[in-house]
């Protein structure tokens, strides 16, 4: 049986990110602090769960600069959760779920929630993708590098096979 | 205790997205679908993925549209899986993991892997947000909407305060 590979030193940048940030309980802890909230009571009322988990993803969000403990804004006792410049930095992430999710999984005429302009209300103008000089790229104009390295194991024919 | 929410319905796009492939194992599949792999065994050794596992991911994102079976291009009998436009429609929000991961995950100097310009293979330009009318947007200028809002209740007060 083929190992599960450890994701933490891949030389895929995708492939790292998910290893931090590839749950959705992660992501839409983030999303949440992106709108504004703080507090752990706060972020289990709303993502409805359950406390260890959500202790659990808090600490590991922490612990990875996503997140940083500081001390609660109105000078109560309890310490609150603010995204660190990494943890914004996921903004174009949520961005570019929220608009594939906007365009395919909504019926017509549904409520739809996405991120907006803060300055008109309205929906971002969708991404584009484009290359250092400017160029737009469309979906096969873009080269996805293929991975296929397992964990180094030499013994293993079948997974050196896999290099090739 | 508060109970887990479920996501299909959300009124969230962000939410109702991560519902759907919010699991780093459905992005990766993807990923390599991206980078031309099409084949279970092929899946199979990029990903070291146990086979039931990976079975049931490839299962429910044909279910969900992502994915198409499609009769193998060698004429074999194997069946191949190929991305539908809903599947390769998921690039931005690889591009902007990939993009985030290579900012922040990696030493100076360490080799990384990003998607990338096919035409000149270098990365691509960062994503810019953008307002409908073609603004430059910072993260300050996006506004996340709240969505505390917890399963319909109305015995609950305390659910019911989260809606405030």
């Amino acid at each position: 049986m083929v190992k599960r590979k450890s994701l933490d030193g891949d030389v895929c940048a995708i492939a790292r990110s998910l290893n931090i940030i590839g749950d959705w309980w992660s992501l839409l802890i983030i999303r949440d602090a992106m709108a504004g909230v703080s507090r752990f009571g706060e972020f289990q009322k709303s993502l409805g769960l359950a406390k260890n988990i959500l202790t659990v993803r808090l600490k590991a969000m922490t612990e990875e600069g996503i997140l940083a403990v500081v001390p609660a804004s109105d000078g109560s006792a309890y310490s609150e959760y603010e995204l660190t410049e990494k943890g914004r930095s996921l903004l174009p992430v949520l961005v570019a779920l929220g608009q594939w999710g906007a365009e395919y999984l909504y019926e017509p005429n549904e409520e739809e929630s996405v991120p907006l302009d803060a300055k008109r209300m309205r929906p971002l103008r969708k991404l584009e993708l484009k290359s250092e000089d400017g160029r737009k790229l469309h979906q096969d104009d873009v080269f996805m590098p293929k991975n296929v390295i397992l964990e180094a194991s030499p013994s293993t024919t079948r997974k050196t096979a896999a290099r090739a």
